[in-house]
């Protein structure tokens, strides 16, 4: 098959155009700012799922009143080390940045701090959060808690949600180590991936609507879990240590005959830690560059290249597309720039192609 | 092929026998009552390789030296809500209870605590100290880091290990809900059973001591990780929350030359978080039993007659086994008992057959 079509922005012109959208949209110039940088992002560093594509669907959950571009955020402190963020259905990055921050300087505090985010939609790509956590010689650690769209072990209905865990931890030489996994064995963006390039699922991978196992990607519509009841269980407990302990419970209404039980929305916790708590930070970075040494340098399958960190493919990712511009594939970017005109927004220029 | 012969024993005199054996072996008998608490208590959840079948390895190790029976446990604060326990090579029970209950008492101040161990052995199942901070309340959060004995994502040889993670979270009607499980697709455990029942594994569970793909139990050796580059990537991340966290990695000393650095040795963290720092205990338990309700009541896969929440097997084997006893296998018990008179301990009698 020929590959799609692409066109290459540089990440700043992208920036600009998504600060003005949301402008636009009613946020203010500060929560724009932060969504632009959360959603560019997750595209500088491959996750294009969770990158500008997801706009259309913000402007749609704004218009349908799910989420809402001047959010009343309520931060309220229970315990020394414990945070609690309404969010008033702010876009994620509006809440979970936050989150991040107040994670941030209450472990400078207290060695570790526990934040829980509530009634907020779209995430995006978590890692950001963790990575910030970690910029600031922390260790981060972020569970989400979503709209169901997975199918929990040996049942074949979309019961619990693809949420995924990320933990960052920083290193001296080797930039932040970076875990970003969903629960389910494939999450829906490769899917949709699989499906474009007409490449077919491993079995064990997805369900059709109707709940039968399928490898067409076309069919495939509720992932499995990752390891079965591992996967399952875990985003059962994500959710308990997420919306159930903050009294906004997700599954319990999304399967009540309730018809708000199923509006969009997603919950949050962030952890850090405070390593500088434990000793000295450098030693601590330069005893994570040697374990990643000796993880590179285990012996290796056979017809295996390299062996990876996690996180690693991803700051290659982003260090050619710093450069070289973020690929976009042409439909994309033809929903992408009429949405923003429709804003009055100018949509820039693609780079020159080469 | 035949089940192989199982005698049963009544809990109460295992856990005599266990505790008069450490007590012989040097450990307090405030000590010696915790180690029997915490493998007795793996045998009644069913998780027999994590029981007292432990105990001639246990003595192995306090005959080498890798283990202490008299260990001095340093318990330092450095932060409000982090508190790290030095082990001294103290059996893993000793050294974890501890950890818990440190965790609970500080997270009733703070709101949420971390608890490192670093220098203990053989931890056991971590979902018995989880379930104790569960029993205080609390969310219960475990992790270990241990001896490489799993490939690690592209790799054919043991470079991490099959770290588990544990997360117990209290009900008010369906107990504790208790998830404990190792980063590999298969725990060593199970490969034993396996070759115990003469079955073959599933493809893509194991390699052979030399690298090669096996579903031959009797040749299976080194376990894949869970979801490739995903289990492989938490055990990483485990062993660099935990050992190189506190300066005391495992991985970077096991593939060095230094011979000390394949001494057997386990750090671990608990996280204990306050539920009462959110809100009313008790709502928060009505919570968790109706998202286990839904659960419950999914659709079910073709042939499934039942979904399960994580801990609920183990919860019905340890009501049966409190009820009818333990199964022992004859050879372990052979060697257990045998062990036990070495020590001047009498074994008890097996229940009677029936």
């Amino acid at each position: 098959m020929a590959k799609p079509e692409k066109l290459r922005f540089a990440a700043a012109p992208l920036r600009t155009m998504v600060r003005s959208m949301f402008e636009k949209l009613g946020s203010t110039p500060e929560d724009a700012d932060v969504i632009a940088e959360v959603l560019v992002w997750a595209n500088l560093r491959g996750v294009d799922s969770h990158g500008i594509s997801r706009i259309p669907r913000y402007i749609e959950l704004f218009e349908k009143g799910d989420a809402n571009a001047a959010p009343h955020l309520r931060v309220t402190k229970s315990q020394s080390s414990i945070v609690m963020v309404e969010a008033d259905r702010a876009p994620g990055p509006v809440a979970l940045r936050r989150a991040a921050d107040e994670a941030v300087s209450l472990a400078r505090k207290t060695g570790v701090a526990w934040v829980s985010v509530t009634s907020t939609v779209h995430t995006g790509a978590i890692g950001y959060y963790t990575n910030r956590i970690a910029d600031a010689d922390m260790i981060g650690i972020g569970i989400v808690a979503g709209m169901p769209n997975m199918a929990y072990a040996g049942s074949n209905v979309a019961g619990v949600a693809t949420s995924p865990l990320s933990i960052a931890v920083p290193s001296a030489q080797h930039g932040t180590v970076l875990l970003d996994m969903a629960t389910a064995v494939i999450a829906l963006g490769k899917i949709a991936q699989f499906k474009a390039a007409g490449t077919p699922l491993s079995p064990g991978m997805a369900l059709t609507e109707s709940g039968e196992p399928t490898t067409d990607p076309a069919l495939a519509d509720i992932p499995l879990p990752m390891g079965g009841a591992k996967g399952a269980g875990l985003s059962l407990m994500f959710e308990l240590l997420t919306s159930v302990l903050c009294g906004q419970p997700i599954l319990t209404e999304f399967h009540s005959s309730q018809p708000q039980g199923r509006r969009h929305r997603q919950n949050g916790t962030l952890i850090a830690v405070d390593i500088g708590a434990f000793g000295p930070v450098d030693e601590f970075k330069h005893r994570v560059d040697a374990t990643l040494q000796v993880i590179k340098g285990l012996a290796r399958s056979p017809g295996v290249d390299e062996l990876l960190y996690p996180g690693e493919r991803g700051s290659r990712v982003y260090k050619e597309r710093s450069s070289k511009g973020i690929p976009i594939g042409a439909a994309a970017w033809q929903k992408l720039s009429q949405d923003a005109q429709k804003l009055g927004v100018s949509p820039p220029e693609p780079l020159a192609a080469g």
